[in-house]
């Protein structure tokens, strides 16, 4: 049974502020620099996530692309779309919204749900030249 | 001595939210939707900005490149970039940051400059799906 | 009050094939070559749909996003997304169904909704080298 | 010797349909939705094909670019554009031809051409949102 | 007969130096910057056409798009690509080869063509982020 | 300490010349066709570099973005950008400018650097249509 890979992306519309509760003023505006700004500011994110698997030799698929986007809609887009992500999102209390703890985040959200293909690399992408790649490694 | 558009691009990260203060709570739920979330959300937006002239026979160009990316730096993405929308753009008070609205604040912004070459045509992309095109009319 | 031009998209998957009824099978495959395969072949594409309009003052929008998608959404998408374009879509009854005729096929079922901006122009790519534009002229 | 991996794409218009010969019109439809219409729809696929090999100290090419492109025209242009995949193509009897079937399709159709490089991956794109790699495995 | 714009694009690979010859040195080094690099830099430019024209009630069609794609080819990529622009395009002789000029240049080339369309508008990208526009005013 | 991928990208114009010093030149006219055009031809290259590591628990991130995008501008950008590659790049001497050496010079370049994160993979693009990717291997 060929083993595939197959991808789709879905996207969100979010605000967040890069901001470390631990650390001072100081060092946050050292650190992020205008990504610390107290009103925070936002991006058009993409995740595409890619799962692995066997072609199924009656449905000529390995999962219905349909069921991923599906998939995509209700446990990333409905989460993130149209939020500010560091009032918003639980998973993201005590921790830096950071593309790369997001892009965990989205993982680990996907991971947990019971779903017919095995979960390969999610890739965010905060704008056109800031790209995260996870394996769940 | 022909006539050209030249056209160039800037990009900038901000959060903002749809909210007209003169409006209900109710009545702007209803009209916005989650574009209406108390938090904001954000877009990476990209704003073309198209300049017409005639080609200076000593130089070839309408305009130096360089001379329109500086100006597109210094007047939008300077002004714009990594900020709350309706909080700190003083253009943006008592108006909805509408991506409308905002293409119309972008095209005034660059008007007032003094520039070698006349300001055409503004088009901004909220999403890729979401564009406005403003002449100045 | 400012006019600006408004655009979305909507994309659809079809099937079709370019061949003239009255003329003869080889004047046809002299006239269309590939492109008149009997079986047919088909393509993704995208419709961009422009509208003008002032901005209204209270909103902030020429017309909500939403309702330009929706509609999209419910005359195009709906009409044309998987399907065999030839075999299915009555406005092409003896008609070529050539990109350029199916510009002028969604103008005209977009024109005859009730929508509160004015239609202005519609692009329609068949692959990312072949793209028209019609303006209802 | 340097191991790189060069990638080249070839794009093919093409019409298909979602249908187990084995499975009732019923669970046809069930399985596969408005993708199983009995006239078919169709796509722009793009195919992007990798190879793997060391740089050739005299050429400084792992292979070269003009017969990448030209296996890829040779071999999969001119056997999937402008057709019809279920009619026509003879390695899709007995098959669904969904995007998982065709990108393997593809893989062994290259992988018996004689070639002076590895076949290393082909990645193949039915839209923007529905990606499929196979590696051979 | 409906009228419709038509667009399809031709690319070229090809080395050029922005440099005035009726001027100094160091006039051209104030003016250009990294641009009068005498040995030369280069770009991947992409030109996109577009003539405008009834639709054909027998072809369905303004201009048949393979026609638009040879001429392109034959006009504009058999000349362009691959070269340096400066010593090898006859036209920049005593000229700039800035995009502006090229635009210009490849309207006339493709203006004295008798072709079955009008020509509308050629669009030149020099790169993403520098384009230019020539309607033949 | 979870381990992610980040990539981000810089773009640079270039001329160059496929050319085999130790082949004759009608070897060379053989092996590289118009390439081989004495006087040089370009491209807009982008070359998306990334690197590998855990994510820090402070600061949320496995390297600033801006060090990256420093590190290519300062190592990549200003060693490429407006230059003809065959003639400035004192790395090609004796070498073929193919994107294959072009890519593992940029790997050789980058990873001289003391950066605090570890290069995983550069890719290249020389077109939309030619990349390479290069794993230091």
């Amino acid at each position: 049974m060929a083993k595939v890979y197959v991808s789709s992306k879905v996207k969100f519309c979010a605000a967040h502020r890069l901001h470390n509760e631990a650390l001072s003023d100081e060092e946050n505006i050292a650190l992020y620099g205008k990504c610390n700004n107290p009103n925070g500011h936002g991006h058009n994110y993409t995740l595409e996530v890619t799962f692995k698997g066997g072609i199924d030799p009656v449905t000529g698929m390995v999962v219905d692309f349909r069921d991923v986007r599906k998939l995509l809609d209700d446990y990333i887009g409905e989460k993130f779309d149209h939020k500010y992500l560091d009032k918003e999102i639980s998973e993201l209390k005590g921790k830096v919204s950071s593309v790369e703890n997001l892009a965990v985040i989205c993982w680990q959200l996907l991971k947990k749900v019971n779903f017919p293909a095995e979960l390969h690399k999610v890739t965010l992408y905060e704008t056109d030249n800031s790209a995260v790649e996870y394996y769940g490694e």
